[in-house]
Formats: C-alpha cells, structure tokens, sequence
C-alpha cells in the first residue's frame, strides 16, 4: 500500500517551501526508492479565507487518516484581527491537541557552513548539536479554567492553568529518554520545581522514570531560568533537554537561534504509538510564514525539505533516504549556495526554486 | 532622621558579598554624604538552622519598617532537602508578597572593559543597556489553586494558576513606561497573547494605558518565544522590556549572561509609592549564593555594591552617590583588576576584600 501524506503548505512562505519539498518527494518516487499518495489541504489564514476557519474538521479526518503531515506555516497580519480562538495558529493547536502530537522534537544543529552566522563566538557553537524534546498536548497551552473574566469592580482578570499528569510527564519522558539512549546518553529535565508544585510533579516523576527504567542515561535537573542562561553560556553542554510546552517553546526558540540558521531547522511533533508501532506525526520547519517576503521566491526551502527527511526517518523509519536528503543539504551549503537568509561573504545568493533544484542537483549525485 | 536600611546577607558568598557593600555605607557616612540607622538579620538557610524557617515574621516585619532592604543570597546544598514550602527561595517569594514589591528591575548592561566575556560577539553587545521590568507579586509564582493532588486512579497532577487582572498589569506597565520616558522613550511588552488569555488581557491593558497616559513613549508587543530569539540575536534593539512574572524570570536571566558578567548586575524590587511618595524596596544581586566558592574570599562583590547603588538611587533620590558608586566600580574595572568570575588575560586576579578596598580607593579619589 501506499504511504499517505497530507501536505499542508499554509500562508506566506509556506506554498512555496512546499513546492520544494514536493519536488524532493517526486524525485523518491522517480528513483524508485518510495511512493507517496499525496493530498494537499488549506490551513491557516488561507483556510479562514475559504471556510471561515483555521482548520475544518474534514482536514482533521484527512491529517488523522494520513500517515504523517508535512506542514508549512501560517499566519500573516491580514488575520491579525481575527477572534483570539479563530487566529491562523488555532490550526497547529488543534492538530497537535486531535492527534495526540504531545512529543514535539526540535533539533538545535549548528552547520558548518554556517557557523558565522550565530550570533554566539564561534568557539562556544562549534559542533553544537542538542535535542530539545518540547511536551506540545498538555500545560498552560491548553489547561482548564483559561479566560478572561470582569470582576464586580468592573477590572479584569486573565486566567490560565498549567497542568501536568503523571501520564503526561511520563510519555514526553520516554520519548526523550530513548533519544538519549541513542545520541550522547545525556538528558536535562527542565522544569521551575523550586516554584510551582507543577514543575516538582514533573522532576518526581522523570527521575523516578530514569530510575526504574533507564538508569544507563545520566538524567540532570535544571531550572527554566537556569537553562535559558546556560544555553547562551554554554550550549554544548546539552545532549536531549526535556520540559514543558511553555519553557520548551521559549527554550527551543532560543537554541534554534543560537545555532545561527532558522531558515534551516525541521521538527517533528510526534504521537504516541499504536500496538502496530503506527503513530501520528506532524512534521514542519520552525520558521514562520515571513509574510514581508512571500511569492517573492526568496524563501529558503530548506527547513521544510529538512523537514522531508525528519518524516522519512520518524514515520517511515527510513533511515537511508532521509540521511540522504540531509547530506544533500550540506553539500548545497558547502558549494557555496545561499538564499538571502543565510547570505554570507563570499557565497551566492539564490531563490527558491534555484536552492530546490540545487539540492535535487545533490540527490542525483548520491 | 536616620534613614534606616535592613542588610540581609543570607547564605554562601552573601556574607561576604555584604561586608564589601557594608564598607561602602561606612564610607558614605565617614565622607559625610549620607548616614544609615543599619539592622542586619537573618534569612534563607541560615534562619532555617537558627529558627527552622527561611524567614520569620519579625524578620518581615523590620523589613517593612526599613526604608529599604539590602539582600545577599540565599540557598545552598545543605536545604535541598527542605520541603516545598520552606526553602531557603522562599524568604524572597515572601518578601516580595508581603512588602508588595512587584516591580523587580534588572538592567542589563555591558560594561564596556568586560564586552569580552559576553558568550555574544562583541560586535552585537558593544554598547548594550536594556532595563527589564518584570512583575513580582503575581502570575503563576502566586497564583491559587496550586498543588499536586492524587487522582482516583492513583496518578498524580501538578497544577499552578497564572492570573493577572487589569490593576496588577498597570501598576507593573507604569513603572515601565515612567523608565522608559528617562531612557530612550521605548518599551516592549512580552507575552504570549498568542496562546494564553492572561497574555492577551496583558497586551489589551498595557496598549490602553499607553495610549492614555504615555503617548510619547513608542510602544511594541513580542511573544515571549521571540523575544528570547531577539535577546540573542539583537539585544540592543531593546529599550525597556515589561513582562510577567516567568517570563521575567527567563528572560532577565538571559539578557543578564549576554553581557557576559552576571557577577556584577545588581537588581531593584520596588512596591508602590505611598501618599508620601515612600515605598518598600528591595535590592540584590542577581547572582546566587556560590556554595561552591563561599567563605574562600574569591567572591565578586560588585553586583552587592552596585545594588547598593541603586538603593540609593530609586530609594533616596541620591542620584550623585549612585553615580559616584558606579564611577568608582567601573575606573577599578578599567584598571585591570578583576575578581576570579571576570578575569580575563592581561587582568589581575584579586579577591573580595581586594576589591572591596580598590573600590573605596576610588570612591576617595572622586
Ligand atoms: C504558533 C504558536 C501557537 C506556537 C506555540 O507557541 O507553540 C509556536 O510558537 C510554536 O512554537 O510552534
Ligand atoms: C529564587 C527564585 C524563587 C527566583 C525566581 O524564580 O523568581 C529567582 O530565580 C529570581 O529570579 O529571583
């Protein structure tokens, strides 16, 4: 049987990525290495344009029914006055919260090629390579009550609740603890166990998990605050960080941009496994929709077509090809070709499409 | 009358940290600019071992009859093991709530002679001075319900409750917005209005508030997640930063390791003005207590100093001594010596009391 992708390339940006990405899936099929049933759908602002929605429920059905999305980006300031429950982002919330996607993966690499553009000392980045495994169903981003209430006198009160299970600790753990065990063999919970009771449940409940079941990795502890600092400080440090939706969105942001190259970096956001070892997955470049520079033909490709190859090797276990399509990323960075993101002295600065071409050029040579 | 000031060491480096900024206020009386009625007392660990709690209550209630408190550091290895509620942190968490000190300011500058320790490039620290205003008294560090209750199945839920309403928000926005008019007339606001309604209320009051009161102060919003990216990657965009309680407390502890000397930064909580135009205000490095280098006399004392300076500053109005503290500090940087945490090729290493003294050698020279 065929293996079923939904696309969805979103707003901005987002198409024309895409359009890349989908070249780099033809070009599999066209070598015989793996045949995809693809469908494509709206989300986002193009979505509220249609349908009056981030995402319509058919969608959904189409992304629970698909073996793995790939997702582009959404947004852009035409829907910047959208309802606070109707904003293009609604979209990746709900599909994270529909299909369970609660371990969201988001590797920190530094490339080579484009050590110079971080805006760390060369020294301190070279090499860098973390895991940061962010817990995306669960804690402030969706726990109840949340509003805004008037009070009697007339003032307002804005309400959110983080929660955490020990379920829900447990499962993101794993996941990073198993990373672990085939990186460095280092993992670094984050949490604030020193004020909320929520933070102290999760350090509980990870170390008790590493305890019991994973004693061959070095489990370390470490404050949001804490982290945030050491991340700037010394980032090497880190093998596979653990924590919570709301640290691990501010946390992962940050070491994507110390590694110099945004333009550059995939995700995945992960469910958990069925008895058949099948689970939902969502996979899409941690850019936005950069709308100043869409149907422009400037957008790097490159973090959705990174993106690609996290698919591949999450969801289908294809180790080989998605190895591929990343060494033909860095032989296309090494050559010297760059779009305007990630210009440097002495490099060319390319489109779009010309980068798409570049690294099937790559792919053909392998 | 005396002006009366509370010193409150606490733990590890913080003694010693203390006695450096205590010679400043001796001096400050010998040189006859200004005499302190002085107390000193006890809290984190060290009232722990003394009275079994991390503050007492006739602790709390000097601090509230001072005219400012002046804090070391509290915690050590020794309380890890202390429960939630009764660790060392916990004299600040309460000091903060019961003073009403919900304006905690850090500056984070660059001091020109240690650029280099900044793990950034010096070519996007040169120069750097962003102010952070961070709320203190609310937020998830507050918030009611919280806890970790059992559920009937026997997992466990760890739950903490971020709540702002409008009141809490203005109070922590004008402040920000008065520094903001005394500097270069430019604020951001941080949160996550994008995904948290305690966010979006947040957004909706500051942007009220600023087009009634401060039309003249440039105001822009940022998510929280991209504000740890433009701390990185362009800190001087920032002016001044105004943000609940855990964002501050993330992103104040990274804009503080960018400038690459946390052991010299000193910080202000502030209450509200009474009638008198008098309020409760606390000052502290941000540094920790050093466990690892405490009674060795190797400490840097000049973030203890420098808190001193701005106690006189926003608690007294004695602009020139703060001015005169912070000239002195940066010509004994400029001569070259540097305690173990700043030391740098071609400095020399000295240690508290050195510094200390070199301190009040300039002090005698202005
Ligand atoms: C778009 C938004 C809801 C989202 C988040 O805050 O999780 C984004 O910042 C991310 O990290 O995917
Ligand atoms: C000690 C701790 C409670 C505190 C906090 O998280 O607020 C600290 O990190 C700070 O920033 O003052």
């Amino acid at each position: 049987a065929n293996r079923k992708l939904l696309l969805l390339p979103g707003d901005g940006i987002g198409p024309e990525v895409m359009a890349e990405a989908r070249r780099v899936i033809d070009w599999l099929a066209r070598s015989g290495r793996a045949r995809f049933e693809l469908a494509e759908d709206l989300v986002g602002g193009a979505s509220i344009e249609a349908t009056g929605k981030p995402i319509t429920e058919p969608v959904i059905e189409r992304a629970l029914e698909a073996d793995a999305v790939l997702f582009g980006a959404v947004g852009g300031p035409q829907w910047d006055s959208q309802p606070f429950d109707n904003r293009p982002e609604i979209a990746i919330l709900e599909l994270r919260k529909r299909l369970g996607l609660f371990a969201n993966l988001r590797p920190a690499p530094v490339f080579d090629a484009l050590i110079d553009a971080s805006p760390l000392k060369p020294e301190i980045v070279r090499g860098l390579d973390i895991m940061i495994v962010r817990e995306s169903t669960g804690g402030i981003y969706f726990g109840e009550p949340r509003g805004i209430e008037t009070l009697p006198d007339g003032t307002k009160r804005g309400i959110n609740t983080e929660v955490y299970t020990t379920p829900e600790i447990e499962r993101v753990a794993r996941v990073a603890f198993e990373l672990a065990r085939k990186r460095q063999g280092r993992l670094t919970s984050v949490e604030k166990a020193n004020v909320m009771e929520s933070g102290l449940l999760w350090r509980q409940t990870v170390t008790a998990l590493g305890a019991a079941e994973y004693p061959d990795v070095q489990l370390s502890h470490m404050y949001a605050d804490n982290c945030a600092m050491q991340l700037a400080k010394n980032p090497r440090q880190f093998d596979v960080i653990v924590t919570g939706n709301l640290f691990g969105d501010l946390l992962s942001d940050l070491a994507s941009m110390l590694t110099g190259s945004l333009g550059m970096l995939p995700s995945a956001t992960l469910g958990a496994p069925d008895a058949a070892g099948r689970r939902h997955a969502l996979y899409e470049p941690i850019h936005g929709s950069a709308p100043d520079i869409a149907g422009k033909g400037l957008a790097n490709p490159l973090a959705q077509i990174l993106s690609l190859a996290m698919l591949l090797r999450y969801s289908f276990d294809m180790q080989e090809d998605a190895a591929a399509i990343e060494a033909a990323v860095s032989n296309v960075l090494a050559s010297g070709m760059r779009t305007a993101d990630i210009e440097q002295k002495g490099t060319a600065r390319i489109g779009t499409r010309t980068m798409g071409d570049a690294v099937l050029r790559e792919l053909d040579k392998l």
